[in-house]
């Protein structure tokens, strides 16, 4: 059973979750060899569509994501990521998830804490 | 604070997890419309890619997602979908969760049971 990757230009959307509390962290995409290194090296590895080019997740920031389990959607073209975060956040806005907004109102609210400084990581 | 429904042809990822326990049930895309039917509907609508229109999910099934909450991520182009599953099973093959099967020795295994008969539900 294959993963279809055909279905999105080569890509498959690939959600990552706390493996320990189940709170989804981030949603990345993946291509063939993304996938193929998250197995292999058991670093989570996406395909970054804005530079176009494999991204390990923590490369720069340290904050990788340990690959614990792997998940399949019944049509083959999503993969459910239950991971370890090293660090104290995955968002490199500063945040443990990047879903740190909430729908209320009609108006996306700040609704979590921020847990790290995104300067002293990543530079000002 | 709008979606960008740009990045992707339209489109934005929609992650859906159970509002109880964080179980991560299903991955659909929603175009605008689909966003706008879910916030002033409460039930979650996606954008079918295969059939090129909208879908209640639950429409035939009578399996609705009612909506809890709405988070959005970092760059607002994907959206966590918090949601009460009505009915047994949010998969067309029969399980709670799509995410049935677990990477298990470089084969997709069945780790999963399943809840309900879909021909039952959508006919032979």
């Amino acid at each position: 059973m294959q993963l279809n990757f055909a279905k999105s230009n080569g890509l498959v959307p690939a959600i990552v979750q706390d493996h320990r509390d189940g709170r989804v962290l981030m949603l990345g995409f993946m291509n063939e060899e993304a996938f193929e290194k998250t197995v292999s090296t058991g670093r989570v590895t996406f395909f970054s569509r804005t530079r176009n080019k494999l991204w390990i997740k923590g490369e720069t920031s340290g904050h990788y994501l340990l690959l614990k389990r792997l998940e399949v959607d019944c049509d083959l073209d999503t993969v459910l990521v239950h991971a370890e975060a090293v660090g104290p956040g995955v968002c490199h806005e500063g945040y443990r998830s990047c879903f740190y907004r909430t729908l209320e109102a009609g108006d996306w609210k700040v609704t979590d804490k921020p847990t790290y400084d995104p300067a002293k990581v990543f530079g000002p």
